[in-house]
């Protein structure tokens, strides 16, 4: 698992870090940065996203097999323009080869930023 | 709506670069680059959703009255590795306080990547 | 609430009914009939949807302001053919004018049917 | 396929019917009752999803192998009280294991109701 970390390169370019996992869980946190930014000057959809998406990847990953997310929704709360963000991954259902997990972000004063549900298609070859 | 879209710091930081774009619609590209790659060696879903979110931003302000992401679901169709990857946004519905949006995002082979559906609450302030 | 819950007509006629409710949540459950089947034998994807929307319906107006469902995102992990269905809602966000509402699906085996987030838009008048 | 149309209990019993088919494509119409009416005397959001989701199931089971949905968003624009209300799914993506479809939702004067993204998993059995 620690490799299949280091080799997000997307996640260390957002200057996201996973902070801890166990099967089917992960917590990740970003800090906010001027490049996370979007028109209005509060976090871009994307950022945010790009965060919860990288636990989703340690949680659904985590169990061994190579899982590959096929769909998403993602519920925006609260514009939030700097501080840490954090994201906490947890299972919601876990089958041969389909699994979802819900991903709440929250920022450094526990305000609810977002809601992340995502499934993954579970393959045959390892992570 | 250049200024808006050039105060878009995360599309910079991605590579993302607005093509054009008319009252409820616009267009985006992203060259794939070593920084978008996750630990499975594709483009990470974040990268291809910050994609599609900036042509969603642009279609979505392009009426004027700022509009902020509260929902958005996609779904992944194709790992993508290389190359450069293309966002199309169109309007499906417009009502004075919401708008929703579909985005397609292909690659330059024509390829389908991902679906991307999101809804904008509109406010009362320009964007 | 008593009378918004009495006048969902289209809730009595699939044979859901809402257990309790109290501010942002409700319970509500649905014993399977043979209308409830699809083509595959198995409990109807829209009957399950809407078991979770009367559920959604009722957490969401309780607050007082009429709250029209603006998208959801629905989840299913199991096909299920017999027995009792139950929905739970509680409240994963809310403000002035928009709140999102996580709804679990689990049969009365207890096994975890469906996961369904809808968000709502509130009006001024009274629901 | 006709009996796979057939077969759906739940669609029948909502007064929804499949106007017509083809590989990866169908059409459904339901004409509104009150059975299909909510707490606000409109349309039930359940109501509008499982007409458009009759028409998913229709398309994406079109090529043979049993499909079996996996995850939908649907998107509400309009309130709607009587009428005739239409589905139209289109695929936007096949693979061997998944595939996703759009569903647009109109009534009878044209405008529109609502949209469904929604995936299914296909299985080696047939339909």
């Amino acid at each position: 698992m620690t490799r299949f970390i280091e080799n997000d390169q997307f996640a260390r370019y957002l200057g996201v870090e996973i902070l801890d996992h166990s099967p089917g869980a992960a917590r990740a946190r970003m800090p906010i940065r001027a490049h996370h930014l979007n028109s209005a000057g509060t976090v871009h959809g994307g950022a945010i996203f790009s965060l919860a998406d990288a636990a989703f990847a340690v949680a659904s990953n985590s169990h061994g097999p190579l899982s590959m997310a096929i769909n998403v929704s993602i519920s925006f709360f609260l514009a939030v323009t700097e501080g840490v963000l954090y994201a906490e991954a947890e299972e919601a259902s876990l089958a041969p080869k389909l699994a979802t997990y819900v991903i709440r972000v929250t920022d450094d004063r526990g305000r609810r930023i977002a809601l992340f549900q995502g499934t993954v298609y579970r393959k045959s070859e390892r992570a």
